[in-house]
């Protein structure tokens, strides 16, 4: 069961984009497995991809039509990610473009293709032929929902949200959706997010505000360390709007950047929330410390933990366990007397122990809830950093044991 | 159940050291939870401790009276970390040291202390008193198997170990034990271990050649990536064999080396084997690297991956996991065609993804094994490092969410 998250009931069309579902059969569960977006001819596109030296062959062929065209379509199958795939796995990937292609009437290199499932199988060409051949037909501006479901594996809900703003009069509106429970600790993107406005966008800036947006939303948080093979994120901008050009120089950028921020960072914590197994919502906050890179550095060290993950998932307030992540996150200097930390507005650890006003079932009513915040103040600087992340349960286990079989 | 890996059936006495064990009731099993070590005066000492800034007090005094006088005892408690309780929890460490001091006759700063078990509690005082009242009448050469249950805490099995050497015709014995099965990713030493021999050992010489047999051993095994507060290897040499002084200058010096190699890694394979929830036992190689520390950290992300762990523990040859976990690794450069992994033998990954003469029922026989040995060729250098982690189970969780209940 997700944490307090719910499937998406309204998503808005964007102008100047259509979606398509297809059942390609890759899933066992014969639900959609293949989705299809299509753009507008004056869209521009921004992308930000995994780190993983072993990337998808769809991530290497994105990468490069993203750089050589303008894109008019994204193509993405679930169930199977054409990862550890070699060489044939490039010439599928490259090979579903050339069929969205015909199929749409555009050049290859104007589609980008995503993958997301399990990793080292051959990805089912024919399959995918009857599927994108079925595509075109079903193309609609309202078919998000299932879109959403379609780019779906582990997830047991769908993920997507929406939000307007007025651009000097003209209503402009970003929907995005995104996919992931495991294998979360994006590098760079998680696993696969799409995101669409009918804002018009000057192609560096929309760049610019999509990695900014990814550093505090995906890149925040992590459930189990895993970075994939085939994290991806497009933030497409279509222009239909007709909205005046968006380029970081006015208010109306501003706001568009927040509203841009307010949907990956719901994206993302909509991912923790139906984390593998998750059975709490984490937010570990870092504070007072010399660099951004420093705060996080603690705060994914506590994120990560084993010890503090079984902690969570017993709600049990077994805080040593948090002060020894906090001890070995590898701070050079640090001065342990100086730290306190905190479960949501209970302070468990201060001047190198346990606080002396605490008493146990201070933390056991903080950790009884569903959603807890743990909250580290280094006392060394300005700077700080906010992760969410997820417990560590039998369920978490059960998935990933069971995930082939 | 561990994995390969039953209770020690005889361990050497070493002249010079007498071991006692007492109940004090801080575990609730009412197994024996204190433990005591003494030795002869010319003994030697080296030691190696936990780089977690949250040192446990005891760690904090240890470290402290080894650089000021000629250690005559370790006193060593379980069930209780003494960690996380500020200065209360210095005024303990060192109150446990005068109280042996006075019951054995030495001065307090040749005591060391040591704890392990629950972080954040303070250490039962008047409970340590009683136990440290009976332990002088209690000492014997011959009582390693009941320390070595003595400083259990999750361990299933008593881990303890013996080798002899000649030296220039006299017999040369170094015995140890260990204790350690969860929040193990030591990064300068394990949980506990307390290695002694009856040979004559120059000081510097014996503290490099710990250090190069830590290295080599318990910082090469994790179970879970928490490097824990109370960390701490203990190398005393009596002298009491009467053998000629080992610096480092001669033959015997090698061997002698090599056979407290042997001791430490056996202790720290031990851990492993009794790992928490542990079902496998996994060897990680890492083959080829530009330095040992990149071998390393390659070895480590494999070794840390909770989906490599899980599949290890379905027995899943879902050999995609490992291939992203080397890719996430963060090796500058990695051309991933030159990579090369193997299960055992078979090789599971070459060119970039599956090997072409991979079949999984290759991968399934090696993943049924309880002993697995994953192995990578980097091929871009001449160093290597090996891992030695366990898979993640049902039990793991289990163990970890129910530890204070």
């Amino acid at each position: 069961m997700p944490v307090g998250l719910s499937p998406p009931e309204n998503i808005l069309p964007v102008k100047g984009v259509q979606l398509a579902t297809a059942v390609a059969g890759i899933k066992r569960n014969h639900q959609p497995d293949v989705v299809l977006l299509t753009f507008g001819p004056n869209t521009v596109c921004a992308g930000v991809f995994t780190r993983n030296a072993f990337s998808a062959a769809p991530v290497v062929v994105a990468k490069n039509h993203l750089a050589q065209a303008a894109t008019r379509a994204l193509l993405i199958n679930s169930g199977n990610a054409n990862a550890g795939t070699g060489k044939q796995g490039m010439i599928n990937a490259q090979q579903c473009c050339a069929l969205v292609a015909g199929a749409i009437g555009c050049a290859e290199n104007q589609v980008l293709p995503f993958s997301t499932g399990v990793i080292g199988q051959d990805l089912p060409m024919d399959k995918m032929a009857d599927a994108i051949r079925q595509l075109p037909d079903k193309l609609a501006a309202d078919a998000w929902l299932q879109a959403a479901s379609g780019i779906m594996t582990t997830d047991t809900v769908a993920k997507a949200c929406s939000r307007t703003l007025d651009v000097d009069g003209t209503d402009v509106t970003i929907s995005g959706m995104a996919k992931g429970s495991g294998m979360i600790r994006p590098d760079m993107a998680t696993m696969l997010a799409f995101i669409v406005t009918d804002a018009a966008v000057d192609r560096q800036w929309l760049q610019s505000s999509l990695e900014s947006a990814v550093n505090a939303s995906f890149n925040s948080i992590t459930v189990d360390g895993d970075t994939s093979t085939n994290d991806a994120c497009i933030l497409a901008a279509t222009g239909a709007s007709g909205s005046r050009q968006l380029d970081g120089s006015c208010e109306n950028s501003e706001a568009f950047k927040n509203a841009l921020d307010e949907v990956l960072i719901q994206l993302a914590q909509s991912i923790i929330r139906d984390g593998e197994g998750a059975t709490k919502f984490v937010t570990v906050n870092v504070q007072s410390a010399v660099s951004c890179d420093e705060a996080k550095q603690v705060a994914y060290t506590i994120a990560h933990s084993p010890l503090v993950k079984t902690a969570l998932f017993a709600s049990d307030p077994n805080w040593g366990r948090i002060l020894a992540a906090v001890g070995r996150a590898g701070v050079d200097n640090l001065d342990i007397n100086d730290i306190r930390i905190y479960l949501d507005e209970v302070c468990i650890v201060s001047q190198g122990g346990r606080d002396q006003a605490y008493v146990e079932s201070m933390g056991q009513k903080v950790m009884d809830q569903e959603e807890i915040t743990i909250r580290v103040i280094l006392d060394r600087g300005d700077e700080q950093a906010t992760v969410w992340t997820t417990d560590l349960s039998y369920d978490y286990v059960k998935i990933n044991a069971e995930y082939r079989t």
